[in-house]
Parts: structure tokens; C-alpha cells; sequence
């Protein structure tokens, strides 16, 4: 197994406009992303990976001339040659979302009404409106049907969401550590961490980059809140537990256990670099997915006109998107008669686990790839 | 069973400097608290209630000329005339710990040393701490030995410490839904909610009395964050579920769910009348309570010199302080071969359900009273 080795994000701009979910649309807007594998000769190879609240189309690989372990690709353990999605066989996409801080057209980036920053102007943005968006991609690459469209916790959200808006358009889908939609504890949470940023008064509104400021108090509060839940409470005693930074008690509010320097070394890195207007959308995204709601809370309904085969994987010590969220759209599925295969992953590291190595876990994937691709093959034979 | 009535709350000075755990003192200070029934003659029925987070020495009935149903005292279900705790058989004190904002002394009181509000200088208080000012209480009421100290979360911390501090200061310990040391996670969210109040430019160091100002912003969140653990997933998902609060989504950053309404409501009440200081030394003394640290972390050398018989209570949805916990304590004061009685109550409102009518609850904690009354009788019989 090897990486892919160095990579270069590309861009496409789309001059079409893209009408949004709340009824808005962009005027124009710009994808960025990135190509791993080569697209074979019918276009039959192309994996298409959604990311989650704080990645990015890089997703394998690393830039040229940037120290590399900073800038290996957020999967790059999952995608790359010989690596449990084999890019000696696909074509894999990677792409930023719309609204996101990465490339792709997002609230820093000038409203062609005004020429400033869209800032809190930029439209609320769904994870249906990120799937429309990725299909004139799609479309622009030459890509009529996908062999896999695949991502975990919002990236699953979005590959479900194809499933269901473009059913025709991918063969496989594969949903991991995620749900058909938010619990009101994952709600709330998120919710928390916006108030976090929205009453920071370096938010501005949404309009900070006037101010030539950034609500960094209002991210690293709501990145500790959520870096929290990604953890499960075991891989946090194991890993933290009680220990003490500086041997004793401090008795004072600076740093006395492990976990508080931990939690806010992720908090100030995370201001340094994320928008906070993104964190919003993002987690606006997050809490608006909910298919089953134009059918009358009935997933299986809503999964009906799904044509591809599935595969979900959870992880035991997830309690943001706990396996029983998994069961759910399984269970949806199986009852519309789907093709679908269940992988419940007995791993320490909750949420976190889709992120990181575990054998059972990318065995399951690379077993279920290989299975995509013997069916590539077998069209070639 | 019915109220204790009008109560009135008193408050007793003590001139005698504390010596605090942190090696700090306090010169004198005063604590506010009330009393419900009456004392016997040879003073072995009095029963000593411990606040956690946000509560108060205000643990039953109602202040005279206020609004009744917003006076009631924090644990009125439980102590009173037929009640679980019956006033008509003990002599109940509720006492404000130092360093709240409800009377006690406090942050914002003056420092004797400069005339101006203690804020960022006063010391760091543990749960020691208290448990050593709580007893001067004891001994200015007369009261040698109580028949029983008892408190939820917090307060079951300052019970359990009671017994070891002063083990034949109390016939009975009781704690309920409590834990003998908090894990790493809960560790992190009283620091997220501690960094969003020191973070907040209205804090101005603890010092924001002088300036006229409140971190509103900083205690709205921690409150939000904190509100979020007391209640459980199911609990949240029964009460609040996806409910909209206008029909649809708003595609904004208002409210769009019920959830977002009652956490923001919550926490804007909250920022309205508690103090960000007391807030941040209340979760400074959750983090730092672990008696069995000073034993090589192991809690049944903690309990050794105990001598009390106890009662421990914990709810199966309580996922800030588990049952979990309460069975290591359990096991610890078996181990010391100590009586011990134990419910787990099967209750789905999470933290909170220590606060709430459930008959189980009810009935166990009456039991358990009844035991500590026909004790008390038949001494005098």
C-alpha cells in the first residue's frame, strides 16, 4: 500500500445557477477538487467521496512542497493504491462543498451582487443543494453513473442523499458512521456551538472580514464542544483520564488536567484556520437533513425509488451517530427490498473511528470494494 | 403532604479564618441557610442538604410575598410535612456553599483585604472546603452528630466527603446520583463552559463588577452546554424531538427547532441571575473532588475510616454521572464491609431525574428515612 503521492486541487466554475433548497440560488459558483486513479474507457470507475463538517475535497495524497504529514489528504488511509478503495482500479473524486472554506465558492468569497464578501448574505446550504452541485461536476467530468458515491457522518448524508435524488446515477452508496437525520441532542449541540460564534462580538454578523477580525473566541468554543462528541467517553478516559499537566492541582482557571490542554490546543488550532461563517452552514446542513419528512417521517417511503446497492458501516462507541441510527436506514432499506450489507464495528474511538485504522473496519470496506469491482471487471470479461 | 410553608432564610457570621485546600484562607466570612422542622431535645434528628451546581440553602417551601411557584425550593418534592425527608420527624438545614452567588459569601462580596468585590481573588474552593464550613455551621446549631447528610450530583459529592472528613459526625450518608471523581469528558465540558465565561470580553478578568458589565455571552453557553448533559438523549428526543417552532425550516440562523428555543431560553435565564465567578469555582470543585487520589486512587482505602451506613441512588439514563459510578462506590464501602443500600432507579430523564417526582425515586429515599426515624424512636423509647 502507497499513497497517491502528490497531488493538485483543480477548479471548475459553473456559470449556471444553482437553485437552493430555501428557494434562493447562486448566480455562479466554483468547485474545487481532486482526481486520484484514472477513469477507464466507459467511465464505469468513478467514486465520488462527500466529506464531512471540517474536511475538504483533499482526501488522499499530499501538496507538493508543504511538509507532508500536514497536508496528507483526511482519508488518505482509506483511498490510494492498493488501500481499501484501490485507486489502481478507481477514479476517485474528491470535492469541496459549496460554503465551505476550502476552494469552492463560500461566504468569503465576493457576492457578484456587491462585489464584498457574501459574508451572512451567502445562502443556506443543504446537503440536497451540495448533491445538485456535484452532479453538474459530475456532468462536467463525463460521468453518468458513479460505481460508488461514499462518505461518513455529512459525507454519508450526502451519499444517501444521491441515492435518492439521482438514483440512476450510482451503482453502490456507502453511509458511514451516519444518520437519516439529527437527534434533538445533536441539535442542540450544534446549535451551542453557533451561539458560541454568533455571540462573539468579533462575528460582526457574518461580516467580519470588513472588521478585519475573525470570532476566534466563538470557533474555539464550538470546535471544544464539538471535538467532545466525536470522542466517546471511554477513548477519552483511556487516553486523558484524570492525569494532571503540571503534577497538582492549580487552583486556578489556567490548565490543570490533560484533557483541558488537549481540548483547547484543538479549539485555538481549529480559529486559526476555519471560517466561522462556514460552521455555521455546515451545522445548519447537518440539522436540516431529514429525507423521510416530505414522507410523513416514513424512511422507508423516502428511500423508495432508490436503485443502488448499499453499504453502511457504524462504530459501537459512536454517541453522536450511534449504530442504532445505522439500523434505522438498514432497516428502511431492507424493507424496499435494497441490496444492503451492515457492518456494526466493535471500535474504542467513537465518532472519530470512520477517520482512523481499524482492520475489521477497512477490511470491510476494501472487501465490499472489491466486490464493485468484480462487477467492473466482469463487464470488460 | 404538604409544604413546609414560609421560610425565612437566616445567615450566621464566622470570624474564625478557613484554612482552604489550596493553602489559601479565608479571613471570616458568613453563610446564609434555612431550617425546616425542629431540632430534638437530645439533637439526633437534624438532617444537613447539600446543593449542587445552581441551587441554593433554599431546599423547601416559599418566601413570603413573592410569587410562589417561582420560589418553591429547589428540592420541595422531597423535604417536608409527610414528605420523603419528613419535617414533621427532622430538623432539615439547607446551607448556600462559599463562593455561590445566593447569599454565602462570595465572589462578589468584598474582600476584606481591599473593600472592592473579591471577583478573580477569591480562592478556589473544594468541596473540602465546604464540607469543613459546613460543620462550623453544625457545631454554632449545637449539632454534634447529624442523622443523616445528603445530596444529589454535587451535593452527594459533599455527603460522601462529610463521612470521610468527619466520620462520626453522621449516622447516615446519602448520595444520589453522584460520582466519587468525574471522568475526562466531564472533566471537558466544564471547561468549554468555563473557557466560553473566561473568554467572554465582559468578563474582564473576574473582575467585571467594576464594570458594570455581566459575561452574559460566556454563562449563556456554559449553562446551554451544561443543560444539554443533565438530560438524557431519549428524554430530549421524547420532549423536543425534530419539532419546529414555525412550521418549517427558516433557512437563517433564528430558530428553526423547538430544542434551539428551550436551550436558548434556558441559558438566557440563567446569564440573567448567576454569577460567571461562582460558575467557574462551582465547576472548579466538581473537576478537583477525587478522595480516593490521595490514596493511590483507590477509593476503598478512601472509605476506610468511614463509619456511616449509607444509601446510593442512581438513574439508568444519567449519562453525566452513570449508575456506573455509583456501583464503584458501592463496591468500595462493601469492600469496607460498611451497610450500604443501592437503587438503580430506571428513569429516563437523565441527570435531571434527581431533581424530579418518580415514584421509585420517592419511595426508596422514604424507606430509607423511615429506617433513620425508627432509630432515632427507639432511642427514646
Amino acid at each position: 500500500m502507497s499513497s497517491v503521492g502528490i497531488v493538485t486541487p483543480q477548479s471548475l466554475h459553473f456559470s449556471e445557477p444553482l437553485p437552493l433548497s430555501s428557494g434562493a440560488s447562486l448566480a455562479d459558483y466554483t468547485l474545487v477538487y481532486e482526481t486520484y486513479g484514472t477513469l477507464n474507457a466507459d467511465r464505469s470507475n468513478a467514486v465520488l467521496i462527500c466529506h464531512a463538517l471540517n474536511a475538504s475535497h483533499h482526501v488522499a495524497g499530499m501538496y507538493e512542497g508543504v511538509d507532508g504529514s500536514k497536508n496528507v489528504g483526511w482519508w488518505d488511509n482509506m483511498v490510494g493504491p492498493g488501500k481499501p478503495l484501490d485507486t489502481d482500479r478507481f477514479f476517485v473524486i474528491g470535492v469541496n462543498n459549496l460554503g465551505s472554506c476550502f476552494g469552492s465558492t463560500g461566504p468569503m468569497h465576493p457576492n457578484p451582487a456587491t462585489g464584498k464578501p457574501y459574508g451572512a448574505d451567502f445562502p443556506v446550504v443543504t446537503v440536497e443543494d451540495w448533491v445538485h452541485s456535484q452532479a453538474r461536476l459530475a456532468d462536467a467530468l463525463g460521468i453518468r453513473q458513479f460505481a460508488a458515491v461514499m462518505g461518513g457522518s455529512l459525507g454519508g448524508m450526502q451519499a444517501l442523499s444521491w441515492s435518492m435524488i439521482f438514483p440512476e446515477r450510482l451503482r453502490h452508496c456507502i453511509v458511514i458512521a451516519s444518520t437519516a437525520k439529527l437527534s434533538a441532542q445533536n441539535i442542540a449541540f450544534n446549535d451551542v456551538a453557533r451561539q458560541s460564534i454568533l455571540t462573539d462580538p468579533d462575528f460582526h454578523g457574518g461580516d467580519f472580514y470588513a472588521h478585519g477580525v475573525v470570532p476566534k473566541r466563538g470557533l474555539r468554543v464550538a470546535r471544544m464542544i464539538g471535538h467532545i462528541t466525536y470522542l466517546s467517553d471511554d477513548s477519552m478516559a483511556e487516553k486523558f483520564g484524570r492525569e494532571l499537566r503540571n503534577g497538582g492541582y492549580q487552583f486556578g482557571f489556567g490548565i490543570d488536567f490533560e484533557i483541558e490542554s488537549y481540548l483547547r490546543y484543538q479549539g485555538d488550532k481549529f480559529s486559526e484556520y476555519f471560517d466561522a461563517n462556514t460552521y455555521l452552514l455546515i451545522t445548519k446542513a447537518l440539522d436540516y437533513f431529514d429525507p423521510a419528512k416530505d414522507y410523513g417521517d416514513d424512511l422507508t417511503k423516502a428511500l423508495h425509488n432508490t436503485q443502488a446497492q448499499f453499504l453502511l458501516v457504524s462504530f459501537t462507541t459512536d454517541w453522536r451517530f450511534s449504530p442504532e441510527r445505522s439500523r434505522e436506514i438498514v432497516q428502511a432499506l431492507v424493507q424496499n427490498k435494497r441490496k444492503v450489507s451492515y457492518a456494526e464495528i466493535d471500535a474504542p474511538h467513537g465518532h472519530d473511528a470512520f477517520l482512523l485504522e481499524d482492520k475489521r473496519y477497512m477490511n470491510t470496506v476494501r472487501a465490499y470494494y472489491d466486490k464493485v469491482w468484480q462487477e467492473i471487471d466482469r463487464r470488460h470479461a
